[in-house]
């Protein structure tokens, strides 16, 4: 993580898994004016108290943020809040990593799992990257750097090769989670449209896969399939600058 | 449409656009045998007036069936009755072809077109399929020929290069629809997997771009940028055998 230099950092899905992660990779970095908004669904939930223990441990580093990917209001108030807490600042990095996994094959996958998961995987990310777009701008105009850099400005989507249309038949009947591949898909595109529309403000967007992470997301029955890396071992911006 | 062989064809949207003209050619074929299961959401309504006047032109050759992709149930009644009308024969061709288009960009799309794109162009799809695969593995079982053909059992969705992820991005600013394009995107992936899981069956299952055409989806404003080809000229099936 030692690349990422951005000062302003928001993520959501912070509470656990590969956001929690990202989190604590982040905080124990030597980077003195940084600041993360961790948020998640539930900040007094006992999901969260991993969470809450980190902000106990870095003071003044971290501020937990309700934001429910699968409700537009709670956005919207979130993004109202970091706002405020901005002030005149921007936000360097918005992290979309918030998702759920649904199972399922053409025989099987419900319609219920198909609107839940894009809602969650697709939906949420479009009004979150549509609230917070001011504030990525204001960060993008107040860089003196030219070009595009996740120190600047910039839209990471937590995306995964399970949406990738060349890559997923070969891999789906040892990872049978159609619904989550179809709203991947739909996340992938939702990722370049957004990289064309906000190259106009220098932001940069793109779309990572996070490599097979052993999370309760693949905690599921048949996703023990990959090989995968141990949480520890993750680090999911590696590649990010 | 003269390569097309097979007997009993549904296809989804029957009554105007791509889906009338369809019905139009498959009943212009010298097929003694075919049977056309033309669905809409409304056959009694105005819109389907067309189709109506079709159906009257080849009396036993058309038979309209309620279908409305954005329902469950309707979906399933649909099926039903197919069913009972087929007896003991399958169906051969099965087009998805009913389909919305929404505009809309990053900072304009909303979450209501969001939804009803996803609903329409892939979770419809998705139960079609589910409810008629049953017919499909009739007629695969009962063809003698190997191999697979939309001769003999065959899913075709009628996607569009707007759903590819390569290709959007530079038509985009001239095709603002980003709700649209991320249900295709979707619905693509959704064509991938079913041809995974369907070719068991010895079923073809592929997705079909129709090119340009000047129907009611592409009269919105902005849309109006391409060389179209006038539907009169369109043969969407001619490349399918
Ligand atoms: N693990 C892998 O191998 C892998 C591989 C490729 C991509 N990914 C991607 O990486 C991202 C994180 O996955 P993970 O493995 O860390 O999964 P995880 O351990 O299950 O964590 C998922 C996170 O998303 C949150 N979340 C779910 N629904 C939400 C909603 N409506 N609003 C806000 N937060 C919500 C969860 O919060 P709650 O505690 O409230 O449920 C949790 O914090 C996902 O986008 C996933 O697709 C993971
Ligand atoms: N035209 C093009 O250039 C072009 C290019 C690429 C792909 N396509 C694809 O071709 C397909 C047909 O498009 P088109 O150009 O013929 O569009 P169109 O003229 O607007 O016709 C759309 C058809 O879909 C039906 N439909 C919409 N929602 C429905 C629902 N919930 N249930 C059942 N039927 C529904 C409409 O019925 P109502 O009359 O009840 O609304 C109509 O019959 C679409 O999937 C589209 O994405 C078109």
């Amino acid at each position: 993580m030692a690349a990422v230099k951005a000062c302003n950092i928001l993520i959501t899905g912070a509470n656990r898994g590969l956001g929690l992660e990202t989190v604590k990779q982040l905080t124990e970095d030597s980077c003195p004016k940084r600041h993360i908004f961790a948020t998640c669904r539930d900040p007094e939930g006992p999901k969260s108290e991993a969470l809450r223990e980190l902000v106990k441990k870095h003071p003044g580093v971290i501020t937990i943020i309700r934001l429910d990917a699968d409700d537009p209001s709670s956005i919207k108030e979130s993004a109202k809040k970091v706002g405020s807490l901005l002030g005149n600042s921007g936000l360097n990095l918005l992290v979309n990593n918030a998702g759920i996994v649904a199972r399922g094959t053409i025989q099987t996958s419900s319609a219920e799992n198909m609107k839940n998961t894009f809602s969650t995987n697709v939906i949420g990310p479009l009004l979150i990257i549509k609230e917070y777009l001011p504030y990525l701008q204001t960060a993008a105009k107040a860089s003196g750097t030219p070009g595009m850099s996740c120190n600047k400005a910039a839209v990471i989507n937590i995306s995964t090769v399970g949406g990738s249309i060349s890559t997923m038949p070969s891999l789906f009947s040892q990872f049978p989670v159609l619904p989550y591949c179809v709203s991947k898909a739909g996340f992938n595109m939702l990722t370049v449209l957004a990289a064309d529309e906000l190259r106009a403000d220098k932001i940069l967007c793109m779309a990572l896969h996070s490599g097979w992470v052993k999370t309760e997301l693949r905690r599921e029955k048949a996703l023990h399939f990959f090989p995968h890396s141990e949480l520890q071992g993750g680090d999911v911006l590696r590649n990010v600058n």
